[in-house]
Protein backbone atom coordinates (compact mmCIF):
# COMPACT_ATOMS: atom_id res chain seq x y z
CA UNK A 1 0.00 0.00 0.00
CA UNK A 2 3.17 2.11 0.63
CA UNK A 3 3.29 2.08 -3.37
CA UNK A 4 0.50 1.48 -4.43
CA UNK A 5 1.11 3.48 -7.52
CA UNK A 6 3.00 0.37 -8.80
CA UNK A 7 1.72 -2.79 -10.16
CA UNK A 8 2.37 -5.60 -8.90
CA UNK A 9 4.59 -6.80 -11.52
CA UNK A 10 6.48 -3.46 -10.93
CA UNK A 11 6.35 -3.98 -7.33
CA UNK A 12 8.12 -7.07 -7.47
CA UNK A 13 10.05 -6.34 -9.71
CA UNK A 14 11.08 -3.33 -7.45
CA UNK A 15 11.22 -5.05 -4.15
CA UNK A 16 13.70 -7.77 -6.09
CA UNK A 17 15.86 -5.04 -7.03
CA UNK A 18 15.77 -3.12 -3.41
CA UNK A 19 16.81 -6.59 -1.89
CA UNK A 20 13.48 -6.47 0.09
CA UNK A 21 12.99 -9.84 1.25
CA UNK A 22 8.88 -9.97 1.63
CA UNK A 23 6.40 -8.00 0.83
CA UNK A 24 2.55 -7.20 2.23
CA UNK A 25 -0.34 -7.49 -0.05
CA UNK A 26 -3.50 -5.98 -0.37
CA UNK A 27 -6.80 -8.03 -1.11
CA UNK A 28 -7.93 -5.61 -4.17
CA UNK A 29 -4.96 -5.50 -6.27
CA UNK A 30 -4.27 -9.28 -5.89
CA UNK A 31 -7.49 -9.81 -6.58
CA UNK A 32 -7.36 -7.57 -10.51
CA UNK A 33 -4.53 -8.92 -10.94
CA UNK A 34 -6.04 -12.88 -10.27
CA UNK A 35 -4.98 -14.76 -6.61
CA UNK A 36 -3.48 -17.34 -8.60
CA UNK A 37 -1.18 -15.26 -10.60
CA UNK A 38 0.25 -13.33 -8.09
CA UNK A 39 0.78 -15.82 -6.15
CA UNK A 40 2.82 -17.32 -8.69
CA UNK A 41 4.09 -14.16 -9.74
CA UNK A 42 6.22 -13.59 -6.01
CA UNK A 43 6.40 -16.83 -6.05
CA UNK A 44 9.04 -16.91 -8.64
CA UNK A 45 10.87 -13.64 -7.53
CA UNK A 46 11.23 -14.91 -4.39
CA UNK A 47 9.85 -12.71 -2.37
CA UNK A 48 7.81 -13.70 0.66
CA UNK A 49 4.31 -12.64 1.33
CA UNK A 50 4.50 -11.56 4.68
CA UNK A 51 0.70 -10.90 5.38
CA UNK A 52 -2.46 -10.11 3.79
CA UNK A 53 -4.34 -7.24 4.12
CA UNK A 54 -7.17 -7.52 5.33
CA UNK A 55 -9.99 -9.34 6.59
CA UNK A 56 -12.23 -7.93 8.96
CA UNK A 57 -15.10 -5.86 9.17
CA UNK A 58 -17.39 -8.04 11.66
CA UNK A 59 -19.67 -5.35 13.76
CA UNK A 60 -22.35 -5.67 11.76
CA UNK A 61 -25.48 -6.11 13.56
CA UNK A 62 -28.01 -7.04 10.17
CA UNK A 63 -28.08 -10.80 9.52
CA UNK A 64 -27.40 -10.33 5.99
CA UNK A 65 -24.76 -7.94 6.46
CA UNK A 66 -22.92 -10.52 8.74
CA UNK A 67 -23.53 -13.60 6.57
CA UNK A 68 -21.56 -11.60 4.03
CA UNK A 69 -19.04 -10.44 5.93
CA UNK A 70 -18.39 -13.94 7.37
CA UNK A 71 -18.39 -15.08 3.22
CA UNK A 72 -15.87 -12.75 2.71
CA UNK A 73 -13.06 -13.23 5.47
CA UNK A 74 -13.75 -17.01 4.65
CA UNK A 75 -12.62 -15.69 0.56
CA UNK A 76 -9.61 -13.55 2.20
CA UNK A 77 -8.73 -16.90 4.18
CA UNK A 78 -8.80 -18.93 1.04
CA UNK A 79 -6.46 -15.78 -0.67
CA UNK A 80 -3.92 -15.44 1.93
CA UNK A 81 -3.52 -19.79 1.82
CA UNK A 82 -2.81 -19.16 -2.46
CA UNK A 83 -0.26 -16.27 -1.60
CA UNK A 84 1.35 -18.39 0.74
CA UNK A 85 1.36 -16.21 3.53
CA UNK A 86 0.47 -17.09 7.28
CA UNK A 87 -1.05 -13.90 8.36
CA UNK A 88 -4.24 -12.45 7.43
CA UNK A 89 -4.61 -8.53 9.01
CA UNK A 90 -7.98 -7.84 10.52
CA UNK A 91 -9.27 -4.12 10.11
CA UNK A 92 -12.18 -5.05 13.00
CA UNK A 93 -15.15 -2.51 11.61
CA UNK A 94 -16.66 0.07 13.19
CA UNK A 95 -20.32 0.80 14.54
CA UNK A 96 -23.04 -0.07 12.49
CA UNK A 97 -25.50 2.86 11.26
CA UNK A 98 -27.19 3.94 14.05
CA UNK A 99 -25.51 2.25 17.03
CA UNK A 100 -23.91 3.67 19.55
CA UNK A 101 -22.67 0.62 21.74
CA UNK A 102 -18.75 -0.10 21.43
CA UNK A 103 -19.30 -2.91 23.83
CA UNK A 104 -21.43 -4.91 21.48
CA UNK A 105 -19.23 -4.29 17.97
CA UNK A 106 -16.64 -5.80 20.21
CA UNK A 107 -18.55 -8.40 21.55
CA UNK A 108 -19.85 -9.44 17.92
CA UNK A 109 -16.08 -9.34 16.55
CA UNK A 110 -15.67 -12.39 19.05
CA UNK A 111 -18.87 -13.91 17.97
CA UNK A 112 -17.13 -13.99 14.30
CA UNK A 113 -13.11 -14.73 14.86
CA UNK A 114 -15.62 -18.11 16.36
CA UNK A 115 -16.65 -19.17 13.42
CA UNK A 116 -13.19 -17.79 11.24
CA UNK A 117 -10.31 -19.16 13.31
CA UNK A 118 -10.60 -22.65 13.14
CA UNK A 119 -11.02 -22.06 8.94
CA UNK A 120 -8.16 -19.86 9.01
CA UNK A 121 -6.48 -22.83 11.03
CA UNK A 122 -7.47 -25.59 8.82
CA UNK A 123 -5.45 -23.77 5.91
CA UNK A 124 -2.48 -22.59 7.64
CA UNK A 125 -3.38 -18.98 8.37
CA UNK A 126 -3.74 -17.22 11.43
CA UNK A 127 -5.42 -13.92 12.19
CA UNK A 128 -4.14 -10.93 13.27
CA UNK A 129 -6.66 -8.06 15.38
CA UNK A 130 -5.17 -4.91 14.49
CA UNK A 131 -6.13 -1.90 17.05
CA UNK A 132 -6.46 1.07 14.69
CA UNK A 133 -5.93 4.56 16.37
CA UNK A 134 -9.38 5.80 18.34
CA UNK A 135 -9.52 8.18 15.90
CA UNK A 136 -11.24 5.37 13.82
CA UNK A 137 -13.19 3.91 16.65
CA UNK A 138 -16.74 5.21 14.92
CA UNK A 139 -16.47 4.29 11.23
CA UNK A 140 -13.51 1.74 10.94
CA UNK A 141 -12.34 0.40 13.81
CA UNK A 142 -13.72 -0.09 17.13
CA UNK A 143 -10.67 -2.41 18.70
CA UNK A 144 -8.80 1.04 19.88
CA UNK A 145 -5.69 -0.72 21.93
CA UNK A 146 -3.63 -2.89 21.65
CA UNK A 147 -5.22 -4.32 25.54
CA UNK A 148 -8.63 -4.36 23.42
CA UNK A 149 -6.87 -6.38 20.71
CA UNK A 150 -5.66 -9.24 23.32
CA UNK A 151 -8.58 -9.34 25.56
CA UNK A 152 -10.56 -10.22 21.94
CA UNK A 153 -7.65 -12.84 20.95
CA UNK A 154 -7.16 -14.07 24.17
CA UNK A 155 -10.57 -16.24 23.51
CA UNK A 156 -8.49 -18.11 20.89
CA UNK A 157 -5.62 -20.36 20.84
CA UNK A 158 -2.68 -18.06 20.43
CA UNK A 159 -1.26 -20.23 17.20
CA UNK A 160 -4.77 -19.01 15.44
CA UNK A 161 -5.64 -15.26 16.87
CA UNK A 162 -3.01 -13.06 17.50
CA UNK A 163 -1.98 -9.09 16.95
CA UNK A 164 -0.66 -6.66 14.69
CA UNK A 165 1.43 -3.94 15.80
CA UNK A 166 1.39 -0.96 13.84
CA UNK A 167 3.38 2.28 15.26
CA UNK A 168 0.85 4.83 13.70
CA UNK A 169 -1.99 3.59 15.67
CA UNK A 170 -0.35 2.81 19.01
CA UNK A 171 2.09 5.02 19.58
CA UNK A 172 0.49 7.48 21.82
CA UNK A 173 -0.36 4.60 24.26
CA UNK A 174 1.26 4.74 27.63
CA UNK A 175 -0.16 1.08 28.67
CA UNK A 176 1.51 -0.61 24.85
CA UNK A 177 5.14 -1.66 26.59
CA UNK A 178 3.46 -3.96 29.19
CA UNK A 179 0.60 -5.24 25.99
CA UNK A 180 3.76 -6.10 24.24
CA UNK A 181 5.03 -7.47 26.51
CA UNK A 182 1.93 -9.57 27.08
CA UNK A 183 1.74 -9.97 23.34
CA UNK A 184 5.05 -11.87 23.06
CA UNK A 185 4.70 -13.93 25.91
CA UNK A 186 0.93 -15.35 24.83
CA UNK A 187 2.89 -15.92 21.44
CA UNK A 188 0.57 -13.45 19.82
CA UNK A 189 2.84 -10.76 18.25
CA UNK A 190 1.96 -11.68 14.56
CA UNK A 191 2.82 -8.62 12.52
CA UNK A 192 4.50 -5.87 13.05
CA UNK A 193 4.29 -2.28 10.77
CA UNK A 194 6.00 1.22 11.01
CA UNK A 195 4.73 4.22 9.74
CA UNK A 196 5.64 7.88 11.73
CA UNK A 197 2.86 10.27 12.77
CA UNK A 198 3.15 13.99 11.34
CA UNK A 199 0.83 16.76 11.71
CA UNK A 200 -1.83 18.23 10.29
CA UNK A 201 -3.64 15.62 9.61
CA UNK A 202 -5.87 15.43 6.24
CA UNK A 203 -9.37 15.87 5.94
CA UNK A 204 -11.37 12.42 6.59
CA UNK A 205 -7.81 11.59 8.45
CA UNK A 206 -7.07 8.24 6.38
CA UNK A 207 -3.86 9.40 3.92
CA UNK A 208 -1.66 11.28 6.51
CA UNK A 209 0.93 8.58 7.22
CA UNK A 210 4.30 9.82 7.89
CA UNK A 211 7.37 8.55 5.95
CA UNK A 212 9.40 7.16 8.57
CA UNK A 213 11.82 9.79 10.18
CA UNK A 214 9.38 12.55 9.46
CA UNK A 215 7.39 12.16 12.22
CA UNK A 216 7.11 12.19 16.45
CA UNK A 217 7.58 8.62 16.79
CA UNK A 218 10.62 7.15 18.57
CA UNK A 219 10.67 3.82 16.04
CA UNK A 220 13.90 2.40 16.88
CA UNK A 221 12.47 2.28 20.83
CA UNK A 222 9.23 0.50 19.11
CA UNK A 223 11.68 -1.86 17.26
CA UNK A 224 13.45 -2.81 20.68
CA UNK A 225 10.46 -3.69 22.44
CA UNK A 226 9.09 -5.87 19.88
CA UNK A 227 12.54 -7.72 19.49
CA UNK A 228 12.44 -8.10 23.83
CA UNK A 229 9.44 -9.53 23.32
CA UNK A 230 10.61 -12.16 21.51
CA UNK A 231 9.58 -11.02 17.86
CA UNK A 232 11.37 -12.17 15.13
CA UNK A 233 8.80 -11.80 12.09
CA UNK A 234 8.99 -9.60 9.33
CA UNK A 235 8.77 -5.92 9.63
CA UNK A 236 6.42 -3.71 7.55
CA UNK A 237 6.63 -0.43 6.23
CA UNK A 238 2.54 0.59 5.69
CA UNK A 239 2.18 4.24 4.69
CA UNK A 240 -0.78 5.69 3.43
CA UNK A 241 0.08 9.13 2.15
CA UNK A 242 -1.41 11.10 -0.75
CA UNK A 243 2.10 13.25 -1.09
CA UNK A 244 3.98 9.46 -1.63
CA UNK A 245 1.38 8.17 -3.38
CA UNK A 246 1.81 10.68 -6.22
CA UNK A 247 5.24 10.36 -6.52
CA UNK A 248 7.30 7.29 -8.77
CA UNK A 249 7.16 4.46 -7.46
CA UNK A 250 9.97 2.84 -7.61
CA UNK A 251 11.52 6.50 -5.94
CA UNK A 252 9.49 6.10 -3.13
CA UNK A 253 10.40 2.49 -2.69
CA UNK A 254 14.14 3.35 -2.40
CA UNK A 255 13.23 6.20 -0.17
CA UNK A 256 11.73 3.43 1.84
CA UNK A 257 14.25 1.19 2.31
CA UNK A 258 16.75 4.12 2.66
CA UNK A 259 14.83 5.44 5.51
CA UNK A 260 14.04 2.03 6.90
CA UNK A 261 17.80 1.31 7.64
CA UNK A 262 18.29 4.93 9.06
CA UNK A 263 15.55 4.60 11.88
CA UNK A 264 15.10 1.07 12.98
CA UNK A 265 18.83 0.41 13.85
CA UNK A 266 17.72 -1.99 16.13
CA UNK A 267 15.63 -3.79 13.85
CA UNK A 268 18.33 -5.63 11.83
CA UNK A 269 20.91 -8.14 12.39
CA UNK A 270 24.33 -7.27 12.45
CA UNK A 271 26.23 -6.44 9.00
CA UNK A 272 28.02 -9.20 7.96
CA UNK B 1 -16.47 28.16 22.38
CA UNK B 2 -19.94 26.90 21.54
CA UNK B 3 -20.65 30.00 19.97
CA UNK B 4 -18.27 32.16 20.12
CA UNK B 5 -19.54 34.44 17.02
CA UNK B 6 -21.34 35.49 20.23
CA UNK B 7 -19.67 38.57 21.79
CA UNK B 8 -19.20 38.41 25.97
CA UNK B 9 -22.74 40.52 26.55
CA UNK B 10 -24.45 38.88 23.78
CA UNK B 11 -23.32 35.66 25.56
CA UNK B 12 -24.36 36.41 28.69
CA UNK B 13 -27.86 37.85 27.84
CA UNK B 14 -28.62 34.73 25.39
CA UNK B 15 -27.45 32.43 28.60
CA UNK B 16 -29.99 34.66 30.74
CA UNK B 17 -32.60 34.57 28.41
CA UNK B 18 -31.93 30.58 27.53
CA UNK B 19 -32.25 29.93 31.35
CA UNK B 20 -28.74 28.92 31.55
CA UNK B 21 -27.49 28.94 34.97
CA UNK B 22 -23.73 29.16 34.29
CA UNK B 23 -21.52 29.37 31.36
CA UNK B 24 -17.81 28.18 31.01
CA UNK B 25 -15.29 31.21 29.39
CA UNK B 26 -11.92 31.05 27.22
CA UNK B 27 -9.21 33.04 28.38
CA UNK B 28 -8.82 35.21 24.99
CA UNK B 29 -12.37 36.92 24.44
CA UNK B 30 -11.95 37.85 28.50
CA UNK B 31 -8.89 39.51 27.98
CA UNK B 32 -9.97 41.34 25.13
CA UNK B 33 -12.99 42.66 26.93
CA UNK B 34 -11.26 42.82 29.98
CA UNK B 35 -11.13 40.67 32.87
CA UNK B 36 -12.56 42.60 35.59
CA UNK B 37 -15.33 43.99 33.20
CA UNK B 38 -16.10 40.36 32.23
CA UNK B 39 -16.35 39.07 35.86
CA UNK B 40 -18.76 42.01 36.41
CA UNK B 41 -20.83 41.54 33.76
CA UNK B 42 -21.52 37.66 34.67
CA UNK B 43 -21.86 38.46 37.70
CA UNK B 44 -24.18 41.01 37.48
CA UNK B 45 -26.34 38.81 35.65
CA UNK B 46 -26.61 36.47 38.18
CA UNK B 47 -24.54 33.40 35.89
CA UNK B 48 -21.81 31.23 37.28
CA UNK B 49 -18.50 31.16 35.45
CA UNK B 50 -18.13 27.06 35.24
CA UNK B 51 -14.42 26.65 34.36
CA UNK B 52 -12.07 28.72 32.89
CA UNK B 53 -10.52 27.71 29.61
CA UNK B 54 -7.67 27.06 29.57
CA UNK B 55 -4.54 26.83 31.11
CA UNK B 56 -1.51 24.07 30.23
CA UNK B 57 0.97 23.94 27.68
CA UNK B 58 3.67 22.96 29.87
CA UNK B 59 5.74 19.99 27.77
CA UNK B 60 8.44 22.80 26.60
CA UNK B 61 12.16 22.08 26.91
CA UNK B 62 13.91 25.21 26.51
CA UNK B 63 14.51 26.90 29.82
CA UNK B 64 12.85 30.58 28.98
CA UNK B 65 9.93 28.50 27.85
CA UNK B 66 9.32 26.92 30.82
CA UNK B 67 9.35 29.75 32.47
CA UNK B 68 6.80 32.32 30.13
CA UNK B 69 4.39 29.22 30.58
CA UNK B 70 4.72 29.07 34.23
CA UNK B 71 4.09 32.86 34.20
CA UNK B 72 0.92 32.61 31.62
CA UNK B 73 -0.26 29.87 33.87
CA UNK B 74 -0.02 31.77 37.14
CA UNK B 75 -2.30 34.79 35.44
CA UNK B 76 -5.04 32.23 33.86
CA UNK B 77 -5.30 31.35 37.87
CA UNK B 78 -5.45 34.99 38.80
CA UNK B 79 -8.31 35.72 36.15
CA UNK B 80 -10.27 32.49 37.15
CA UNK B 81 -9.95 33.56 40.61
CA UNK B 82 -10.96 37.19 39.37
CA UNK B 83 -14.16 35.24 36.92
CA UNK B 84 -14.73 33.30 40.02
CA UNK B 85 -14.72 30.07 39.13
CA UNK B 86 -13.11 27.56 41.18
CA UNK B 87 -11.53 25.28 38.08
CA UNK B 88 -8.76 26.09 35.29
CA UNK B 89 -8.89 23.71 32.45
CA UNK B 90 -5.43 22.41 31.73
CA UNK B 91 -4.22 21.23 28.10
CA UNK B 92 -1.43 19.94 28.71
CA UNK B 93 0.89 20.51 25.49
CA UNK B 94 2.13 18.65 22.87
CA UNK B 95 5.55 17.17 22.31
CA UNK B 96 8.11 20.09 22.20
CA UNK B 97 9.77 20.53 18.56
CA UNK B 98 12.03 17.91 17.96
CA UNK B 99 11.61 15.66 20.97
CA UNK B 100 9.55 11.91 20.62
CA UNK B 101 10.20 11.68 24.01
CA UNK B 102 6.14 11.16 25.30
CA UNK B 103 7.40 10.10 28.57
CA UNK B 104 9.73 13.14 29.26
CA UNK B 105 6.71 15.63 27.91
CA UNK B 106 4.81 13.95 30.91
CA UNK B 107 6.89 14.64 33.55
CA UNK B 108 7.81 17.49 32.94
CA UNK B 109 3.53 18.76 33.19
CA UNK B 110 3.98 17.08 36.84
CA UNK B 111 6.88 19.41 37.81
CA UNK B 112 4.71 22.40 36.72
CA UNK B 113 1.70 21.57 38.36
CA UNK B 114 4.11 21.19 41.36
CA UNK B 115 4.60 24.79 40.98
CA UNK B 116 1.45 25.97 39.69
CA UNK B 117 -1.32 23.85 42.47
CA UNK B 118 -0.29 25.35 45.48
CA UNK B 119 -0.18 28.85 43.48
CA UNK B 120 -3.91 28.19 42.66
CA UNK B 121 -5.03 26.69 45.72
CA UNK B 122 -4.01 29.90 47.75
CA UNK B 123 -6.60 31.54 45.53
CA UNK B 124 -9.37 29.33 45.53
CA UNK B 125 -8.55 27.66 41.86
CA UNK B 126 -8.26 23.89 41.48
CA UNK B 127 -6.43 22.58 38.41
CA UNK B 128 -8.40 20.44 35.99
CA UNK B 129 -5.68 18.12 33.60
CA UNK B 130 -8.47 16.94 30.59
CA UNK B 131 -6.66 14.50 28.63
CA UNK B 132 -7.53 15.25 24.84
CA UNK B 133 -8.39 12.79 22.19
CA UNK B 134 -5.02 10.48 21.26
CA UNK B 135 -5.18 12.55 18.00
CA UNK B 136 -3.85 15.39 19.28
CA UNK B 137 -0.71 13.50 21.23
CA UNK B 138 1.77 15.14 19.19
CA UNK B 139 0.75 18.70 18.76
CA UNK B 140 -1.94 19.74 21.51
CA UNK B 141 -2.16 17.64 24.70
CA UNK B 142 0.86 14.46 25.45
CA UNK B 143 -2.52 13.59 28.16
CA UNK B 144 -4.41 11.08 26.09
CA UNK B 145 -6.51 8.85 28.69
CA UNK B 146 -8.18 9.27 31.75
CA UNK B 147 -5.90 6.89 33.40
CA UNK B 148 -3.22 9.18 32.52
CA UNK B 149 -4.50 12.31 33.94
CA UNK B 150 -5.46 10.76 36.86
CA UNK B 151 -1.58 9.22 37.05
CA UNK B 152 -0.55 12.55 37.30
CA UNK B 153 -3.55 14.40 39.29
CA UNK B 154 -2.87 11.84 42.13
CA UNK B 155 0.74 13.22 42.76
CA UNK B 156 -1.04 16.38 44.55
CA UNK B 157 -3.66 17.26 47.12
CA UNK B 158 -7.12 16.24 45.20
CA UNK B 159 -8.70 20.27 46.38
CA UNK B 160 -5.90 21.28 44.18
CA UNK B 161 -5.33 18.95 40.83
CA UNK B 162 -7.99 17.11 39.60
CA UNK B 163 -9.60 16.00 35.81
CA UNK B 164 -11.51 17.49 33.15
CA UNK B 165 -13.80 14.51 31.80
CA UNK B 166 -14.87 15.26 27.88
CA UNK B 167 -16.72 12.88 26.33
CA UNK B 168 -15.45 13.62 23.10
CA UNK B 169 -12.23 12.77 24.09
CA UNK B 170 -12.52 9.83 25.74
CA UNK B 171 -15.87 7.96 24.31
CA UNK B 172 -13.42 5.43 22.89
CA UNK B 173 -11.73 4.17 26.02
CA UNK B 174 -13.22 0.87 27.37
CA UNK B 175 -11.06 1.60 30.52
CA UNK B 176 -12.85 5.11 30.88
CA UNK B 177 -16.27 3.34 33.29
CA UNK B 178 -13.00 2.37 36.24
CA UNK B 179 -10.88 5.65 35.42
CA UNK B 180 -14.47 7.96 35.73
CA UNK B 181 -15.29 5.69 39.33
CA UNK B 182 -11.20 6.00 40.85
CA UNK B 183 -11.88 10.23 39.62
CA UNK B 184 -15.00 10.29 41.96
CA UNK B 185 -13.64 8.36 44.45
CA UNK B 186 -10.31 10.40 45.07
CA UNK B 187 -12.39 13.48 44.60
CA UNK B 188 -10.79 14.53 41.46
CA UNK B 189 -13.48 14.89 39.28
CA UNK B 190 -13.59 18.47 37.89
CA UNK B 191 -15.05 19.37 35.56
CA UNK B 192 -17.57 17.42 32.78
CA UNK B 193 -18.15 18.36 29.38
CA UNK B 194 -20.32 17.70 26.03
CA UNK B 195 -19.74 16.73 22.55
CA UNK B 196 -20.44 14.01 20.35
CA UNK B 197 -18.10 12.26 17.70
CA UNK B 198 -19.10 12.54 14.19
CA UNK B 199 -16.76 11.54 10.83
CA UNK B 200 -15.24 12.12 8.75
CA UNK B 201 -13.22 14.68 11.01
CA UNK B 202 -11.81 17.88 8.88
CA UNK B 203 -8.45 18.86 8.06
CA UNK B 204 -6.65 19.37 11.22
CA UNK B 205 -8.88 17.67 13.29
CA UNK B 206 -9.95 20.56 15.27
CA UNK B 207 -13.36 22.23 14.33
CA UNK B 208 -15.61 18.44 13.65
CA UNK B 209 -17.24 18.30 17.33
CA UNK B 210 -20.93 16.87 16.94
CA UNK B 211 -23.83 19.19 18.12
CA UNK B 212 -25.41 16.63 21.01
CA UNK B 213 -27.36 13.89 19.33
CA UNK B 214 -25.92 14.20 15.74
CA UNK B 215 -22.99 11.24 16.60
CA UNK B 216 -22.27 8.08 17.91
CA UNK B 217 -21.90 8.87 21.65
CA UNK B 218 -24.15 7.28 24.08
CA UNK B 219 -24.21 10.65 25.73
CA UNK B 220 -27.03 9.62 28.76
CA UNK B 221 -24.44 6.71 29.61
CA UNK B 222 -22.37 8.94 30.34
CA UNK B 223 -23.91 11.29 32.51
CA UNK B 224 -24.81 8.31 34.47
CA UNK B 225 -21.29 7.23 35.03
CA UNK B 226 -20.52 10.72 36.54
CA UNK B 227 -23.48 10.95 38.26
CA UNK B 228 -22.61 7.69 39.84
CA UNK B 229 -19.49 8.73 40.55
CA UNK B 230 -20.64 11.27 42.93
CA UNK B 231 -19.94 14.26 40.59
CA UNK B 232 -22.64 17.05 41.06
CA UNK B 233 -21.33 19.99 39.43
CA UNK B 234 -22.01 21.77 36.33
CA UNK B 235 -22.20 20.33 32.68
CA UNK B 236 -20.79 22.08 29.86
CA UNK B 237 -21.00 21.70 26.25
CA UNK B 238 -18.09 22.35 24.35
CA UNK B 239 -18.45 22.67 20.79
CA UNK B 240 -15.70 23.48 18.02
CA UNK B 241 -17.60 23.38 14.86
CA UNK B 242 -17.06 25.19 11.91
CA UNK B 243 -20.34 24.65 10.67
CA UNK B 244 -22.24 25.90 13.95
CA UNK B 245 -19.52 28.82 14.30
CA UNK B 246 -21.21 29.97 10.82
CA UNK B 247 -24.96 30.34 12.68
CA UNK B 248 -26.77 32.87 14.50
CA UNK B 249 -25.32 32.49 17.61
CA UNK B 250 -28.67 32.34 19.90
CA UNK B 251 -29.88 30.49 17.04
CA UNK B 252 -27.05 27.80 17.93
CA UNK B 253 -27.19 28.06 21.91
CA UNK B 254 -30.90 27.43 22.25
CA UNK B 255 -30.41 24.26 19.86
CA UNK B 256 -27.79 23.53 22.10
CA UNK B 257 -30.39 23.87 24.86
CA UNK B 258 -32.82 21.88 23.53
CA UNK B 259 -30.25 19.12 22.01
CA UNK B 260 -29.09 18.86 25.73
CA UNK B 261 -32.56 18.13 27.17
CA UNK B 262 -33.51 15.86 24.63
CA UNK B 263 -29.87 13.78 24.75
CA UNK B 264 -28.99 14.00 28.50
CA UNK B 265 -32.58 12.78 30.32
CA UNK B 266 -29.88 10.92 33.28
CA UNK B 267 -28.18 14.78 34.15
CA UNK B 268 -31.06 16.76 34.95
CA UNK B 269 -32.87 16.95 38.02
CA UNK B 270 -36.44 15.58 38.10
CA UNK B 271 -38.73 18.54 36.85
CA UNK B 272 -40.24 19.99 40.04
Amino acid sequence: MTVKQLTLPELVESCTASGIPGVGLWREPVQAYGVEKAARLVRDAGLAVTTLCRGGFLTAIDAHARVAAIDDNRAAIDEAATLGTDTLVLVSGGLPPGSRDLYGARERIADALAELAPYAADRGVRLAIEPLHPMYAADRCVVSTLGQALDLAERFPADQVGVCVDTYHLWWDDLVPAQITRAGAEGRLHAFQLADWVTPLPQGVLTGRGQLGDGVIDLPDWCRQVEAAGYTGPIEVELFNDGLWARDGHEVLAETVARFIANTPECRPPEK
